[in-house]
């Protein structure tokens, strides 16, 4: 089992978030954060806003799946949610030791 | 030492916080996050507010705790937060390498 | 790679950041979050105010790195945001599996 967490840009959320349904993926977390990428110091733009301090709003993505979705989720996040500008964002995975649905107590595989 | 995550409702954090005190767990962070489970594209209730949209929000639980308290800690978060209705929520279990107490630098079980 | 999760106070994060930014950290994520660790029942004061409740408002910071920066980037964190009272904050690490740029599609430590 996976966690798949991705930083990316709010505009991009729905259409990611409608290709991850359609492709299978039964649930997720989303939480507001701020953050910078390589280009601190430099201004991006947020809603038409340029932001010269360095901490501009994004919206992290956490995807709890089964090992055999990575390339998959993967491939669909960088597919939707990619502009070509600077700021796109990132994709963080890490391993996940057991997931439980709290309703039935089921875990593994199972409660995803 | 795990990190155990749970997303569960707002109004079962008071009686989960109390149950994982009593037994001893020394510290928590908890973040306001929206999501959705399988049921997706179906209504949940929030607040007596029906919810169109499929992003319902909700509360995430963080505690690090050694690895000798994992199963107590996660029935525990399943006896207080469970209600029976689909949306109870989640436990995601990972591996975490350490723990560091800012103020005095302990390390390991020390510093939970 | 690995990822460095520090619960901090507020009016550290300034400090922090501008730390880590010139030791040559690439990037980093920013969460509001509230919680406690061993002194809960306790008060603590955030910005003036005495909190009764226990959960007291802090910032997540969460970096990923190197695996050869693990050790420059919790000393500096240790270093930047302590102020020696309590309340001063936890450090957690744990791995990675991968990192992905999503506006190149690079992988691994070319997308830190
Ligand atoms: N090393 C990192 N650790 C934690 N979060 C990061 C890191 N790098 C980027 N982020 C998060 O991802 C968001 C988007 O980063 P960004 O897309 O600018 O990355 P980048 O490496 O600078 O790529 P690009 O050159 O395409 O801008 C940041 O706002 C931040 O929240
Ligand atoms: N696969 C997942 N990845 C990340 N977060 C998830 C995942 N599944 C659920 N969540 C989070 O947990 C919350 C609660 O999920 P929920 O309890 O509805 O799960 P479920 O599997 O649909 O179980 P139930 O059938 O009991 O509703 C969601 O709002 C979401 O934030
Ligand atoms: N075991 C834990 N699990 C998850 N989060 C924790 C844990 N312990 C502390 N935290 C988070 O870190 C924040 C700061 O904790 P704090 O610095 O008070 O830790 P402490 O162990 O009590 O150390 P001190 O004795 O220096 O106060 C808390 O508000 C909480 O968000
Ligand atoms: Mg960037
Ligand atoms: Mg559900
Ligand atoms: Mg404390």
């Amino acid at each position: 089992m996976i966690k798949i967490e991705a930083i990316i840009r709010h505009f991009k959320l729905e259409d990611v978030k409608n290709a991850l349904t359609q492709q299978g993926v039964a649930g997720m977390t989303i939480t507001e954060v701020r953050g910078f990428g390589r280009q601190k110091g430099h201004t991006e733009t947020y809603r038409g806003t340029e932001y010269a301090v360095d901490f501009v709003p994004k919206v992290k993505l956490e995807v709890a799946v089964g090992e055999e979705k990575l390339q998959s989720v993967v491939d669909t996040i960088i597919r939707t949610a990619q502009t070509g500008q600077i700021g796109d964002g990132k994709i963080f995975v890490s391993d996940l030791r057991d997931t439980i649905r709290i309703r039935t107590g089921e875990t593994g595989n199972d409660a995803l």
